[in-house]
């Protein structure tokens, strides 16, 4: 742990680390509290916001599949079509990069996912539980031969026994992606197992150059308290979304991560607008955000559906205490 | 700093420190959000919940002087005249201690501190700035006399200068305050400068066989991340509230701490309706909790009161962006 003390010592704490990339994922995970219903002003703002505040990468929705999520319900942004992303933001003149996720069995990757040169995405996400690893491997396979950079999201990384974990990290050392994602998906991890887990990831990420990231929930309020705890352990991808907008009690705020972070290419004042005028005015109706619920399956260890399905009762039919007991019985 | 990674070590996670002892202060931080205007029924349900839920301190208000906060204007729990006290808790027949906190420069402690076996209170904090210091060491030595268990709350740490600093802990360590509170007044530290402090104050009260204790705020949503880093560092004395009430962006929320702690004397679960029903409920009228004006002051290491200011302007008189610039200027 020599290093990790170094690295804390008084002397670096007003430097930074340029390897650092930040990714903007408003819009991904917050799509996850709206069927990915975002109309064309609002992904406008939030790309305005990324490339005013110097973010690195902005992931504007998911490459999902239209037959398991029908256009009838779903927002253009769970789809990603070609013509959407350029009507958005053109061959994207930027610094700013673009990505978006495609989960394992639910994407129709083989289709959907065209040349890198004929889209202005740069990255790939392709997310997978333990199980769909090396599905997820053959999509990174994929999209990588396509000329796309390739991230593994490892999801739910909180119920993922150990030895299973340690082959899919050996799995990831092999393949094409270059950055892998500690993911909380369940908002469960203390700074402490974030410690733990990034220092294991990095063991199988580091000896072949490739690069850790990190993707927190705020079910225990501490979504920024982990993302800094993987700053300092080494990771170099941070995901944040803008007013901590995303799936339950939402995500690390990207403000925050800005504010704390170093490198004067990072501009937190630009973002406020957005925050203040674009997202805030979303979470009254869209629901994100720690509450008691989310916390409790924080501390449960449990995915945060039900706690969304919870919120969305009429008040009077609500009592934290018998949800509590339900979701601690229902194992 | 072996003692810290011996302390991380995996099999130390799911056991507990029996010296912790909680702290509850939603009254006496909450009430700096309303004049300490809070009803009986709302002290009651406050001191049930703290008892059943096996808090070990509640502190009830402030001990402060009429002449400097007026009945009119303020409300019973900024005096805690010791009737007010009575008609609440009796002689306390419970587990819970009982405190209230005494101002240096603001509290009439020589009349308003009656001796210990006259009061429920078990426990006087005292609290001022750097400058007060000798003042509020005469305090703690005045109320050690009367009967008292005493700590001292060294406040706005962020702004102190290091040699003075040292000066008060040399000071702390001398005197008969039994407890030292390491107190982020500003809500500007990150869990690196806990882990500083709180050595550093630890290397002055552990020798004299004192305590050192966290009083964090969340205006950077790290109250209860710092908190937990204190618990590392070895701080056995741990502030939270209720529903994270208190000034501007609130505290470190105690059903997070308890939910954390695994000492089983620590019911979570008994806390939950106090939240839901009896805190939460204030929590528009009185407007604390984290927002960007907080985290603009927490970032920029600024008293919360221009924030709360500017949060009580009408909507269309605030602009986040002109805010942050303003605070960024007027130093």
């Amino acid at each position: 742990m020599k290093t990790n003390e170094t690295k804390r010592a008084r002397g670096q704490w007003i430097s930074y680390r340029k390897a650092i990339k930040v990714v903007d994922c408003t819009l991904r995970d917050g799509g996850l509290m709206n069927d990915s219903q975002f109309d064309d002003a609002t992904v406008r703002a939030v790309y305005e916001a990324c490339v005013a505040s110097g973010v690195d990468y902005m992931e504007i929705g998911y490459k999902n599949d239209k037959k398991i999520f029908s256009p009838d319900t779903y927002g253009r942004w769970r789809h990603c079509d070609e013509a959407d992303l350029q009507r958005i933001v053109g061959d994207n003149p930027t610094e700013l990069k673009l990505a978006a996720m495609a989960d394992a069995e639910k994407s129709d990757y083989r289709n959907a996912i065209v040349p890198a040169e004929q889209s202005p995405l740069d990255l790939i996400r392709v997310a997978g539980y333990i199980h769909q690893i090396p599905l997820a491997l053959e999509m990174v396979k994929h999209c990588h031969d396509l000329g796309y950079e390739t991230a593994l999201n490892i999801m739910s990384a909180s119920v993922v026994a150990e030895d299973e974990l340690e082959e899919a990290l050996e799995l990831f050392a092999q393949s094409e992606a270059t950055t892998l994602y500690l993911v909380d998906s369940f908002g469960h991890f203390y700074p402490e197992n974030v410690r733990l887990l990034v220092n294991k990831y990095l063991s199988y990420a580091k000896p072949v150059g490739k690069e850790v990231g990190v993707h927190m929930h705020n079910n225990l309020q501490l979504a920024f308290a982990n993302t800094i705890e993987g700053i300092i352990e080494g990771a170099n991808y941070l995901d944040a979304t803008i007013a901590g907008m995303g799936r339950g009690a939402g995500n690390c705020p990207l403000e925050l991560l800005l504010g704390f972070l170093h490198n004067p290419k990072y501009q937190m004042k630009a973002l406020l607008p957005c925050v203040q005028d674009v997202i805030e005015p979303m979470r009254a109706e869209l629901g994100w955000g720690f509450d008691l619920s989310y916390m409790i399956n924080g501390f449960l260890n449990r995915h945060p559906r039900s706690a969304m399905r919870y919120n969305s009762l009429p008040k009077a039919e609500r009592d934290i205490t018998d949800y509590y007991l339900k979701t601690l019985t229902e194992g």
